[in-house]
Formats: structure tokens, C-alpha cells, sequence
């Protein structure tokens, strides 16, 4: 039994043949295949314009990505099988790299599984499926994680706004076994307790390795923590040896795990939570005199679509500029963006012309990306958006 | 007294104004301050168009960068008590970040410090000098290093290409003290011992934090270091568990210290140094049907000037294709360049087209950087030369 051919356009193959793995709708030949022959998630055979075979994929009509490659082989459908494999192969690199079960266990297309994040926090799984295809085989997902991992439970939680774009409907529910509302997480050998009601699956992964770096900057420093959340990097800074973390955040809820993340690791008396807006926060503070040895700035993404890329630059050149001001001579910026649409030589900029404005100097010392557990496709700009830079500030 | 100014021409101060510290020949109104009036490594008052000042700088009538600014005050040049703070600045941060005196201690215009180079070996340090200006106050750079670090010796390798550059002779000699033929070094826990008579200043520190993260993957793996010098990588490789380590290089001497090296840390009996040229040891063991777990190709700039690139990128695309072919499914390939002229993307591109013409996956898992001992200017991209990544090959 062979799969329906999906035929792309003359040329619009080299895409993918460069190791893309997308099909955008306008390169689709829809006088030859029309695109709405195909149920959303269905499977095809995508080819050139000639019909020559270039792998398998799934389609979803309804979106403006029309077809996901899944297999550079014919016949190779995104079934239980290549599930497992494709599972395995996640869990291998995760496993020989992390110390514990503590991890993005699937980044999407990073691993080949596009549409799929699974997050692990020791026997607890949280997924997320923001493709057509990917909800097509839901029952396979949780049958292939259920016997690679065994867990205690697996939530799902599909409520991404990304959903819509592939006219997926949201909703939350536990899979399989059962997800505590407390997920526990140790991250550089520092203990969290995060909210599985909380962003996103809970907890940041992502940012994994650049704590790390910055652990190794603010012994002995006050340190402040913008758009803290639950703490992340203020209590391994505190736990790194920082003499005093002021943790900022608008939610009030996020800020109690702060506190109790802070208690979990023995250093609730030199962690203080602060609820505010981040710029009303970095404004009073300048105009108390207030200073700090680092400044950690990891904002959520001020540019969610690219048609924001103007205000968001703008906004991040703010909060750089108003993070350096209450640095002490020779502090440490920690800043950090995880916009796709920002450019990491953007961010730079934003650091650049901020220290321009102050009249001080820039010593950019590192440069962090997203961790291993989020493997990037080379092919696929998309798949790399996090980056951050630890600096100091003469 | 004041500074005998050097006027730029209209608009010409726009790039030192956005934070850069470079002044180009054809940026300087010679109608209104000559060039030919300055001696090589003079000081100078730098003034836009209008004779605002914007600086002191040093001058080099003879080359093309004609000014390097030293400070954005007027009448501040590079005398003794700038060389002294700027070196103290540089320690107070190589200080706080590495556990022993092993580093780049200055790394030029990075540390504010432009045309300087330092590395330290614990009590002895290697200089390199590349502008004339740094030249002119030798002796004030000496007195200051003996002044803060207090060093057993001092060698200056001031024979590097670059020098010709700037009308400077090509010397090496002893400035102060004794420094012996051998240095140690100390690297992410591992021992070396490194020729002060080897290349650049016997040892490159600015893959440290590549080579820590290099080594989370290699446990039990068979390990093919290529253009391995005196075995930086592939000797941390095997200190990291790695089972087997075949070191490339086509110099005799530095395998001999690739021994040296494997003995002082117990791994003699799993390092083994073949020297060849790298391209005809990677296509002999190909054909001879070897594999490895991980390969790491760390190789001497393949592009030394712009005119290079296009033969550069060839040489780096082959390269990158021919290791993924030692490499066993799922092998890790650590990728590195020092190659200015290469951006990342482009050595990214190298990795990604060998892997399609290989028909193999790739996950890109790690990018790094120069360590923080190598400040970036975030201004002068010309600062910002090395890059690397952690990928896995399917």
C-alpha cells in the first residue's frame, strides 16, 4: 500500500533536498495535488515536480506549513515504530549527557518529532502537540512513552496558542497514571519545586547551561533577578554564593515558589521576592540609588511575531539600558531573549548601544544558547531561538 | 600640555562613537592633520570633522588601522598608570572566574588594551606585541606586569606575522627573569605541558570551555582528535573516559608532546599520536574502514584573509565530510574554526551540507565560543573569532 503523493512545484524541492524538513502551502502543485484532498494530520508521499519521491510527511491543509517530512524514506509513516525509534534515540542523548531524569526528553523537530515536546521531571512527563499530524497518533505518543519510560503519570497540556494555527482545539488533561500539581526539578544540582499550572510545561529547561555559566559569576554579589518567575536563576544564584537575590515579578503566584524554592535549598534568608512590573521595578530602583553586583535580564520574548520586531528591539534596548543602570563598576549582565525573531546580534546590539548611552564599557565574556536537550536543526533557523550573554559593565 | 590632535573626516567619527576603537587611514582629513607627522605608536587628541574630541589614541602612520583609541578621555594615553589599571581590571576577572593562574591575562582591545597579548603559565607569562603604539611603552607593559602579578619570567614572542603590519621587527627574547622551554598548564582539571617554542604562545586557552563541554561526550567512545597539536582535546578526551584516543598531526614534535601529556595524566596506554597530514588520515582510515564515536576537527585557520574564504570554505566543507564519515552512527562531531572570515553560519553550513551529502542526520547541540579570558569587544566584531559545535550525527 502505497501513500497519496503530495507534489511540490518545480524547484520547490531544494528545500528540502538542503535538509528542511517543511512544505509551505504555495509550493504545493495543487492543480496536481490538491492540498484539501488531505484530512489534517494525514500522511503523504511528498515529491518533486517530476515525481521523483523525497520522503514522507504529514499534511495538514489548514495550516500554512501544509506538510511535515517525517522520513526522507517512501512508505515511512509517523507511526508507533518510528515513534519508539525516534523516542529512543532522544532519550540516548539525554541520558548520556544529564545526570538525572531532569530534561526536555523531545524537542520537536530537533529530535525529528515534529510538533512534539515532552518535558521529564523525574517520573513525570508533560507533552505538548502543536501539529495536525502529531495529534493524529496521540494514542501512539503516549503508548511509546509509556513503554520507553514507564512513568508514574504523563499530562498533556495542549494549550498552546500555536494550536490554532493548525486548527487544533485546547485543552488539558492527565494521559496516563497521575501528575501531581508539583513538579520536582533539579537543575546544576539545585533543587526546584515548580507549578505544573505554571508557563509553558512548568519550568525553562532551555536555559539549563547558561545558569550554569552564570553560577559562576555572582559569588558574593547582590543580585538581582528580573522577570524572575519561580526563581530559576535567582536561587542558583543564591545557591552559587550570592550575598543578597532580589527576585521581580509580576505574578504573585510565581513568586511564592520563589519562596519556596528558596526555603528547598537553604536560602530563604538571602533570597527577597519583589511583585511588580519588571520596568516599573528597574525604574524605582535606579531612582532609589539602588545597585547590584549582576543583573540577570531574561525577559519573556517581546517579539512573539516578526511583524513586532521594532517595538520588541525597542523594548529590549530598554531593559538593557535600565538593567545596566544598577550596575556597580565592573557588575555582570546576565541578558538573555528567547525571540526567534531577535537575532542574537540583535540582543547584542540592544547590549551595545545600551552601554553606549551610560558611557560604559562592554565586555561581552559569553555567549549561551539553548541547552543539548534542544537540539537545534541545523536546516531549520527556527528550531534555535534561545541566546543570552554574560557581560561586564566597566 | 596637550595631545597634538588627529581630525577625521565629516561623519568619520560615527563608528568610534558606536563604541568601536579603530581609526582607518582614509578616515583621517590628512589636509588638516597629516598622518606623516605622527611617529609609529605616537599619541594623539582624535577629533570629528568639527574638532569636538572624541579620545586618545595611538597612531601608526604606516598602517592601515591609522588609530587605535586607548581612552574616550582627552590627554589620557597608554602610559604606566592606564597599562596598570587596565592589566588589574583584566585579573580582577580571569580571577574571579578560573580556579588557577592559567589563562589569557590580556586579550587586546577586548581588555582595553589594543595590540596586547598575555597568557600566563602560573609564574610565567608569554607577551605577544602586535601595534606600534603597545610597542612604544614596552617597557611601561613589562614594569606593569612585574608590578601586579609579581611573575618569575616574562618571555616576549613577539614574532607573529601581523607585526610586519605595522612596520615592528620580529624578535623573541626574555624581558624579565627566566622563563623555562616547558610550561605547564592546568585546563578543566587535566595537566599539560606545553613547548614555549610552539605554536603561538605554546598554548591556545580559548577552547577551555569547548574542550569541558567536549568532554560530556565522549565516555567510552573511541576518539579521533585531527589536527591535535599537543593533544588539548584528545588528552582531555581520555581524562574524561573516552576508551581509545587517536591523535593527527603532522608535526612530529607536537606528538611527542601529546605523549608527554597522555603519561602526566595516566592515560599513555589509551592515547595513541599518528602523525600525517589530517586530510590523507582521514582518507586512509575511511578506506581502511575505520570508526569512531567521536571525532573532533579543531583546525588552524583554513582562512587566513578575506581572499581565502572561497578556498576556506571548501577546505572546511571537506573536512567536516570527511570526519562524519568516521563516524559511526549516532557519533558526535565536535566542529571547531578559528577562522575570523568563517561566521558561524557559514562553518554551520559546512556541517550541514556534509551531512545531506552523507545522507545523515544532524543535531546541532552545542555552539561555544572563546572563553571569557577572551572578552569580546562587542563592537569591534574583529574580536570575536572562535566558534565551535557539539553535533550528533544520525
Amino acid at each position: 500500500m502505497s501513500l497519496p503523493p503530495l507534489r511540490l512545484r518545480k524547484n520547490e524541492d531544494r528545500r528540502l533536498r538542503a535538509g528542511h524538513l517543511w512544505v509551505f502551502s504555495n509550493e504545493v502543485d495543487v492543480a496536481a495535488t490538491p492540498l484539501t484532498a488531505f484530512e489534517p494530520g494525514a500522511s503523504a508521499e511528498v515529491q518533486d515536480a517530476r515525481g521523483a519521491p523525497l520522503g514522507t510527511a504529514f499534511v495538514n491543509p489548514h495550516s500554512l506549513i501544509a506538510a511535515r517530512l517525517v522520513s526522507r524514506q517512501r512508505n515511512r509513516p509517523l507511526d508507533g515504530d518510528l515513534l519508539r525509534r525516534r523516542i529512543t534515540r532522544a532519550l540516548a542523548l539525554r541520558e548520556a549527557v544529564f545526570p538525572g531524569p531532569f530534561y526536555r526528553l523531545v524537542f520537536g523537530e530537533g529530535d525529528g518529532l515534529p510538533g512534539l515536546v515532552v518535558d521529564r521531571f523525574g517520573p513525570h512527563l508533560v507533552v505538548q502537540i502543536t501539529t495536525a499530524g502529531m495529534e493524529r497518533v496521540l494514542d501512539e505518543v503516549i503508548g511509546a512513552l509509556r513503554e520507553i519510560i514507564n512513568p508514574a503519570g504523563i499530562l498533556l497540556r495542549n494549550d498552546t496558542s500555536g494550536r490554532a494555527l493548525e486548527g487544533l482545539e485546547s485543552y488539558v488533561r492527565t494521559a496516563w497514571g497521575e501528575v501531581p500539581d508539583t513538579l520536582r526539578v533539579e537543575e546544576n544540582g539545585v533543587t526546584f519545586d515548580a507549578p505544573v499550572a505554571g508557563q509553558k510545561t512548568g519550568w525553562f529547561y532551555d536555559h539549563r547551561m547558561n545558569r550554569a555559566r552564570m553560577a559562576g559569576y555572582v559569588r558574593g554579589r547582590r543580585v538581582l533577578d528580573v522577570f524572575s518567575y519561580v526563581g530559576g536563576w535567582g536561587v542558583q544564584a543564591a545557591a552559587a554564593g550570592a550575598s543578597e537575590v532580589v527576585c521581580v515579578d509580576a505574578s504573585a503566584p510565581a513568586l511564592e515558589w520563589v519562596a519556596r524554592n528558596a526555603a528547598l535549598n537553604g536560602a530563604e534568608d538571602r533570597v527577597r521576592a519583589v511583585r511588580a512590573d519588571a520596568f516599573d521595578a528597574l525604574g524605582r530602583m535606579a531612582a532609589d540609588g539602588e545597585r547590584f553586583g549582576a543583573v540577570i535580564l531574561d525577559p519573556p520574548a517581546f517579539i512573539k511575531r516578526r511583524k513586532d520586531a521594532k517595538a520588541g528591539e525597542e523594548a529590549y534596548r530598554r531593559a538593557n539600558t535600565m538593567a545596566m543602570e544598577l550596575l556597580e563598576p565592573d557588575g555582570i549582565l546576565v541578558s538573555a531573549s528567547c525571540s526567534y525573531h531577535l537575532h542574537r546580534d540583535g540582543l547584542l546590539d540592544a547590549m551595545l548601544r545600551a552601554s553606549r548611552r551610560l558611557g560604559r564599557d562592554l565586555q561581552v565574556l559569553e555567549e549561551g544558547h539553548q541547552g543539548p536537550d534542544h537540539p537545534i536543526h541545523p536546516a531549520i533557523p527556527e528550531t534555535a531561538y534561545l541566546k543570552s550573554f554574560i557581560a561586564r559593565v566597566g
